[in-house]
């Protein structure tokens, strides 16, 4: 592409001035006027459990956003795919008189399991309080938003799914209708997908895309999902990374034994483990699978010069989150998540803690978490780590050992791969790229965060493979928000912020 | 020592024709005569719960113990130590006229925490039943025991404590019957000491032993506790390893971080402490830690020779638990627990299976078990083990990290060192140990199983350091009597047998 970076910056920066004035007013007396409406439907939408495994309670889900779009006007129906057991995604579509383009916008309803003893004390991640900030920065909690009660957009709002991803469909609705009771007209058709299982791995996604291809046609898709920048700026993202996990269970003796009377006779599967792990990562954070590295796809002049321009707010996270040196010591995280990545999740084996007690443990566990770039197929990359696994002595099942396995093989190791998928990159130059660009820094005075790829994964890759059209995400909640652990909140603010930004794309002009 | 090993169970053995012909006579038919008296003052024993910490019940025992001691003709009196929340040790003394030497007998009438659901569907841990056999191995359960009913051997009694250890009580007072009632001479002066507090890690033994320094002097204490070996033959033991654990936490980010937007960025501290963890072990099972074997006192000929005496059941083990090949391939498993263990007993971060999510981790915990061997020092090793640590570039701490740690140090860990203790070995050529030896093989055709050192721990190095006394432990009971755990038993045969094997003891020849 010839325009630079900096020059679609400036552009979006002189529009800033018409556009702020005009839409910002419209926007916030409504805000103003609704926000106590907006929190009370929030809470109950926040009330409804989400973890995508609870079959009954994702229906209701589903149901409550069905009963929102009908009241916001949004004729809404159920995709409930080809096969059994899937999860319904939510979908509706505006017609705009005169529109030459279509925007989808997508959001998930459903959200991570939950353990709520490790939650802050006496709350329930499905009954949502406010919290003055997080309780280790000094935050206080406030007990639930009571009905009619003014709206501090300086607080937050606790509880599973306020950021990931309900703050998405909320924020969504709720500018479109914002733009209906503000009489503002749209630009493009507008089309609604709230999906129930992307927590899951958006496992029927695919399906809904095949028999709903038509329906679902848009010129560009827009994912509101994730969190904005650390600097707090808004921020575009132009890709994803892939993903997909490996549960291994390494295996010791058939019942635990004593550490005393058979300590450094029978092997130990929490050491063996141990050692399979430290041989798939150096001290430098370089994954030592071979070919991990191998088929990622070069970043294109735009994209370094994006990754240029994004502020580095290493120093800051470092200091927050407690971090005295990255994984790879010369890296910054924008450069970093450019990279497939090897992470452990979760490691388990007996008990540590009050519960320990002296024995050779019956087996080990742990998650990992591959993350893919582009050019990286997730078959490939677990083939990869598989190799690497038979290449350390184990023999590989997928399922437990058999009296036969145990006398065969000194390291037998369990492997279920779960459903994975590939990473997506929509080019940041292409001109629908640019006006949706446009149109969200008109909203904002502070230059935008422009991203090639997050870090995350989202199966995005489906909408260009299977519906043919651009995808691009516009994150919307604070990024200390907690998503995928105890404690998610969302900032109100940015909430209201996200409300603005959604409103402004629709009004967006090609 | 010159005399050999062999030569020394060649000599026992020309004692049993004489010995065996003489003692088993007298003692076969005092069990023939009163089994079934012995039966019901066990079955009493069994039925008064002695989980260490109940402190009610377990005065009951000591008080019932007592009673027993009296009636045998043993005056009996409670060691209560001297400071509050002493559960108290059962004392009693025997004086013999002409006695050179004193013998002592040492057992625990505390036992295990019990979960009675665990136990055989309709039996409760302290209502003792007969059993045919293991309900595994085709036995049945054959209710309580019905005074007057003739007792049958081969069945075993189910209940807690029946093999750890009461039966070591009652064996050892009824052998001291026996011989009173069947007019048979002692050798020795005799004492008795029965502990409360062994399963809780003899935490008061130490004030006990300082305080009733004189009383407790003795030329040998016989420790009745452990099993019989796995071939089911009469056994002596002439040490325990020492014990120590290490609680480690390495710690990550302050919060759990999304594994897409911040992997390969910030570091992991599950790969962190695998890392660590793998670098203490080699694959051959070899510890890495720096001078970790440097401390062990060599084995002497006689330990050595015992050791190539001791029947190898390895492959019976291996098929049991399922184990291929052994952590080091080419040593058994008598030769092992004669050497220092760096075991993993837990691990644990994050979640691994339903609960586990995308994820780096805040902090991952492991838990090493360290046993030790004659020559260690429990402190020692620990610091052997910091250093290592230490020098993989680990900031150490004894409390979580502060901010500030957390900005000066890469990588930082916790470690909690938990009370711990030294191995005790008695040389197995000592004469008083020689005459038990023969003592015990004058009741037995089978050559004894002699082991230098069992590879649990027991605090015997207390009956060396404060009371300058040897020890030595003479197990009794069936290797198969789920000690520590459910559906505890003991074989009446074995009960029998330890009665005889005791009262050999207490007309040792010195």
């Amino acid at each position: 592409m010839k325009v630079s970076l900096s020059r679609i910056i400036g552009a979006s920066l002189a529009l800033l001035c018409l556009s702020t004035s005009l839409q910002a007013q419209h926007l916030q007396k409504y805000l103003r006027q609704y926000d106590k409406q907006l929190m009370e439907e929030y809470v109950q939408f926040l009330s409804i459990p989400n973890v995508s495994t609870d079959s009954v309670n994702i229906r209701k889900n589903a149901a409550f956003i069905q009963e929102m779009m009908n009241r916001k006007g949004i004729k809404a129906e159920l995709l409930n795919g080809t096969t059994t057991g899937v999860t319904p995604a939510v979908f509706g579509e505006i017609k705009t008189p005169g529109a030459t383009k279509t925007i989808g916008f997508y959001a998930h309803y459903d959200g991570q399991p939950v353990n709520p003893k490790q939650w802050y004390a006496g709350t329930d991640p499905f009954k949502p309080v406010l919290i003055t900030a997080p309780l280790e920065s000094g935050g206080k909690i406030m007990g639930p938003y009571q009905a009619g009660e003014p709206v501090n957009p300086a607080w937050r709002i606790l509880g599973r799914g306020s950021a990931d991803d309900k703050a998405g469909v909320m924020a969504i609705l709720n500018a479109y209708e914002a733009l209906v009771k503000t009489s503002q007209r749209l630009n493009a058709n507008i089309k609604f997908l709230f999906e129930g299982e992307e927590e899951v791995g958006s496992i029927h996604l695919n399906e809904i895309f095949r028999q709903h291809k038509a329906k679902l046609q848009a010129d560009c898709w827009i994912i509101i999902d994730a969190p904005r920048h650390v600097s707090g700026r808004k921020t575009l993202i132009y890709g994803v990374r892939g993903d997909v996990n490996m549960a291994l269970t390494v295996y010791g003796p058939k019942r635990p034994l004593h550490s005393g009377n058979y300590g450094n006779w029978a092997p130990n599967p929490a050491l063996k483990l141990a050692q399979l792990l430290a041989s798939m990562k150096d001290e430098h954070g370089k994954v030592l699978v071979k070919g991990f590295y191998d088929d990622v796809t070069p970043l294109t002049a735009t994209e370094k010069q994006a990754l240029a321009q994004i502020p580095n707010q290493d120093e800051t996270l470092k200091k927050e989150l407690g971090v005295n040196a990255p994984e790879v010591a010369t890296r910054s995280l924008v450069e970093s998540i450019m990279q497939p990545t090897l992470n452990i999740n979760g490691l388990h084996s007996a008990n540590v803690g009050s519960m320990a007690s002296n024995v050779i443990p019956t087996k080990a566990e742990a998650v990992l978490d591959l993350r893919l770039v582009k050019g990286n197929d997730f078959r490939k990359q677990v083939e990869k780590v598989i190799a690497h696994i038979k290449a350390k002595g184990f023999q590989v099942l997928d399922r437990e050992p058999t009296e036969e396995d145990r006398r065969n093989y000194p390291n037998l190791i369990k492997i279920e791969v779960e459903h994975g998928y590939n990473a997506q990159r929509t080019p940041m130059d292409l001109p629908i790229a640019k006006s949706i660009q446009v149109a969200v820094q008109s909203t904002t005075k502070e230059p935008l965060v422009l991203i090639p790829s997050m870090g995350g994964s989202l199966p995005l890759y489906l909408f260009e493979e299977i519906l043919g059209t651009k995808v691009i995400t516009v994150p919307i909640v604070n990024y200390d928000n907690n998503q995928h652990a105890e404690n998610e909140n969302v900032k109100i603010q940015y909430l209201w912020e996200g409300i603005e930004t959604i409103a402004a794309i629709m009004q967006a002009r090609f």
